[in-house]
């Protein structure tokens, strides 16, 4: 998505070989046009997969997902971060490990809102090791739901993230793949 | 805003006298088509207030704020909500007590999003004894910035925080104000 990689060249912020920061439009301030952009871009291309839902989790999801779900015309379910939890019946939990911030999260939804029949959209703002993307397809999974595919805005490439999608057998869509940051450069793929 | 209080009826759930649910659109999964009627909305109420940039706080403020902020085509900020934080140069910080969850959280934005000469215009999803609405007031206000009003998607009419931001001096729209949630049953304002 050429809108996004310019976005990502012009705003983006190198920090050491495996982290861009890009707070200025997507994980702190928000360019409202460019989700309306991507949702479009998610949109077109899971329009022929019968998607019944997109999944999210918080916070930074939140803003490409709810312009992609409006798009598709189905809601949008966002999952929850918690440090930890106690087990409850009404919830589907499972854990995802932060490498960037070196920490383990359970990520929880509402059995309420996923169920049977859904085909879920996963859509997530960063793909570096696919922590999190693994953990919200393996809920749609314990919902008995399938996953439709997952989007991503921006993928580093150079992580395993997306080969461990892959070879768990999802579609992965990413709208910018990041093949390196080394030398404080971004280098796009393809 | 008579699509949202129909959906209040439909699928609010009131627990006590105190608490009103609505996780099936708003707090965990999020109508999308009613996010975009809810950024109409509030675009057209802020339309002459010269709003540059729209702020929130993550994470259920978020979807409403993102719609908000394309209307108005302005970016959207999204203050960060942590337990406790050390004190950063980069950063403004102020404190709000959360009621609800019984814990005082501090909420952070970065000062290279807000500054003098901007126009602010708060959104939030709830209105009950104002907190959080003040917290980001106040930062607006240690960023020598305007607040241009306060849009709150619910208000609980019956707690304190309306009259506390009106107090501040701050113009406040809450496109559903509710009177009443005694007796299990939801009742509002006007």
């Amino acid at each position: 998505m050429e809108a996004l990689k310019r976005k990502i060249v012009e705003e983006g912020v190198v920090l050491g070989n495996q982290v861009l920061k890009v707070d200025s439009f997507l994980n702190h301030r928000i360019d409202p046009v460019l989700m309306d952009g991507i949702g479009d871009v998610f949109a077109r291309l899971f329009a022929e997969d019968g998607v019944t839902v997109v999944l999210t989790i918080e916070s930074s999801g939140i803003a490409p997902a709810v312009m992609t779900a409006l798009k598709l015309n189905v809601p949008l379910v966002f999952a929850r971060k918690r440090k930890s939890l106690t087990l409850r019946d009404d919830l589907y939990t499972e854990k995802a490990y932060s490498f960037t911030k070196q920490e383990e999260n359970e990520i929880t939804v509402s059995k309420s809102y996923i169920g049977p029949g859904d085909r879920v959209l996963v859509v997530d703002d960063f793909l570096a090791n696919g922590q999190a993307s693994l953990a919200l397809a393996r809920i749609v999974e314990q919902a008995g739901a399938r996953v439709a595919g997952i989007g991503i805005v921006i993928e580093k490439s150079f992580q395993s993230g997306r080969q461990a999608l892959i070879e768990a057998g999802y579609r992965v869509e990413s709208l910018a793949r990041i093949a390196s940051l080394e030398d404080g450069s971004i280098r796009f793929a393809e």
